[in-house]
């Protein structure tokens, strides 16, 4: 078999076979196909697209083209959520232990991450103590005696991903719906997951701006994930505006304990909700979705979901003391608020752009090497739709520098207010095959 | 300005300016841009094609690569000739005396190159003594005073084609106009051609196998050709069956003596009369293709071509007894003949597979390292067309190894003979814009 071959045979419009895509994987891992044969491929198939058959070769080669984790030693069905990432998106921290307490085991591995805040871990971290250290044989202990641990991401995980997607950075080859939906999806099968639960997102604050390609993305994933035998769904939700209130990693944490006990944010609420319900119906803890919610909407009202919050972080080191005393959490120097120039009906928050602002002070990273404030961030008190007064508050910046005019007048460049506002879908599609 | 830019543009279809594809090729040439982003370029123009502004911008960058040949010390107008490739193509041996004899300035640089047979230079070195190591300046003075001399390449023109076409090579995207086009004009406009003659070859022995796809390479060619200030015009003519009769070294040189002498085949004498009257017009010799092809005809009958090739090779070291004593130039120890099996016309004669023929006799180089046998190769005794009887000769075989019961095998596998013949038009279409 030969590179070349597979190369011409992509860019003539033909479906490559199993063998061929692993003859790809494989000689791509070990070195043996250089990277501008790789490219040369991968723009190949920005142009040409991949069958539903070569999607899932494709992600399969990548899950065997490093270790995996062996999740058999924990009782029931593995369900792992996904999210293609968005602004203020704190429904890890808040599904993980709430599902956890109606009896799904959640075996989750996290990673730090880019982006506008920081990773679930980080955001974790913000709980004195809390730590993610542990060999495999503790994390699955863990999970069977609490239904709920979060651990790091694993170094030596598909490292085909890894390699081909650090060249599809810099040849312009990240934008391709196959290329895209067999790296998120080889790295959730490799890490153990039974069945998979996706939350993609769309809207100016999400990788997929339109709807219609967050669609594409989902529907590929779901057939992915069907055709090697992981039950996946997933869910299409609103990026156009922050999820929540809270964008900042000291912040959303104490905004997921708000949710946990009843009192978060209706569309934070509302879409742990639809995913959670997904997960518990998917772990077969339910038949259906109505009853799935109902068993979530009640852990969450007598304090069981809460309360398995609090053991979840104990029992990873954490201070579980800031359930109550949500002071003890990171405090940021300056509380400043930027009140609305006038009256009006909240009609604009752009979401990634309001994310760039909570990255100015410090939330995020920009590079690996960057040091995150846990402290800062921003929390909204309007989101679109909201009618404002003159003079009140929209946001409260949450800052360790005095100084945060670039922040405010970053904020004010991207919150409209006018007379009328269309109210963007929370949920926009529920997609099983 | 970054590649990674460049490279989203192109797949996205957009234009690139002059200075984007300066920095390309600038780049690429000194290894700034890796091979993996200027593969996905180059797979990115096969899908995106280029304008005919991008195509000239690219072919006068890779001129711009590496040293250029300066021939402004040789007087008139320098035409240069290119064929695209094909069996038993002698042109260039006829053509440069056949014109330098009406005053045509040739100063022609040729290669060795692979193929079913050597490149000009292997064939000339036929002739004993036959060599073309010389300054430029020996060159330049031996063109002024005989009007033709042939030198080999040289090593640093095109730099970026040279890369550029090993990293193709490799990445599936040879076949793309834009890009084969850009690097046959480079090296004719860095070799110091004020105008350039193309004979672009069809058929089943040729690199473009259709009429529609040569049409499209030519007319790409003359386009780049006359946008950069060089007159260019292309010939597209027949390869479906070998020009002529003889395919080997030097078997072709005794071709080109008779050819210049008017004894030579009728559809290579008919070829080269054609592509001398665009080249003696270009170079301003002769106001019209009648009275150019006129000079050709009268220098060929009075004995002056014949003449200026026996200049031309005694001024460059070779015997130039070889014209009045064929019997000189190396000479296989086997003369075979391949008897018809029926009677009938010849109704197809495979030009590629009967160039293998001559290879496997050791014509030709398959490698860079392998050494030509200039004495072997075929001599056809009918073309398409033309009648045979059973037991005539179809071929002979020129071979120095007694056994040729392969060679003989594939040369019956790739003649017909039928009771029809379409014989094939030489000239398919002259193009001057």
């Amino acid at each position: 078999m030969r590179m070349i071959d597979i190369i011409e045979k992509k860019r003539d419009g033909h479906e490559l076979t199993t063998e061929e895509i692993q003859f790809f994987i494989h000689g791509y891992t070990s070195g043996a196909i250089p990277d501008y044969q790789a490219s040369a491929l991968a723009m190949a198939i920005f142009f040409q697209d991949m069958t539903e058959k070569e999607r899932a070769d494709l992600t399969m080669a990548m899950v065997h083209s490093g270790a995996t984790i062996d999740l058999s030693g924990i009782e029931g069905i593995k369900v792992d959520k996904h999210s293609t990432g968005g602004v203020g998106d704190t429904t890890t921290l808040i599904l993980a232990p709430l599902v956890a307490a109606v009896g799904v085991p959640v075996a989750k591995m996290s990673g730090r991450g880019l982006g506008h805040t920081g990773g679930t871990i980080d955001k974790l971290e913000s709980i004195a103590g809390f730590h993610v250290e542990m060999t495999n044989g503790q994390f699955i202990e863990l999970v069977n005696k609490n239904k709920v641990a979060v651990i790091g991401q694993s170094e030596n995980l598909t490292p085909a991903d890894k390699k081909l997607y650090g060249l599809r950075d810099v040849t312009g080859t990240v934008n391709s719906i196959p290329l895209i939906a067999s790296s998120i999806m080889c790295k959730k099968i490799a890490a153990g997951a039974d069945a998979i639960v996706l939350d993609v997102k769309t809207g100016a604050g999400a990788f997929m701006k339109t709807e219609e390609s967050a669609i594409e993305l989902a529907h590929a994933m779901v057939k992915i994930g069907n055709n090697v035998g992981r039950q996946t769904i997933a869910v299409i939700s609103d990026m156009s505006q922050p999820l929540g209130f809270a964008i900042g990693n000291a912040l959303e944490v104490k905004e997921a304990i708000d949710t946990l006990r009843g009192q978060g944010p209706k569309d934070l609420t509302e879409l742990v909700l639809t995913l959670g319900s997904q997960m518990v119906v998917l772990a077969k803890k339910a038949d259906s979705m109505e009853e799935a919610r109902k068993m979530l909407t009640v852990v969450i009202k007598n304090g069981q979901a809460i309360e398995k919050f609090k053991e979840f972080v104990s029992s990873q080191g954490g201070d579980a003391s800031v359930v109550d005393h949500p002071e003890y959490l990171p405090q940021a120097s300056y509380q400043i608020d930027v009140p609305a120039k006038v009256d009006g009906t909240v009609s604009e928050i752009i979401a990634d752009e309001i994310g760039k602002a909570a990255t100015m002070l410090g939330a995020g990273r920009a590079t690996k090497e960057d040091v995150i404030d846990l402290a800062v961030g921003l929390v909204l008190h309007k989101k679109i739709g909201d009618a404002v007064k003159k003079g009140e508050s929209l946001i409260t910046i949450h800052s360790n520098r005095e100084d945060v005019h670039d922040v405010m007048e970053k904020i004010y460049e991207n919150i409209r207010i006018s007379n009328h506002a269309d109210v963007p879908k929370l949920i926009h599609t529920i997609m099983t095959v």
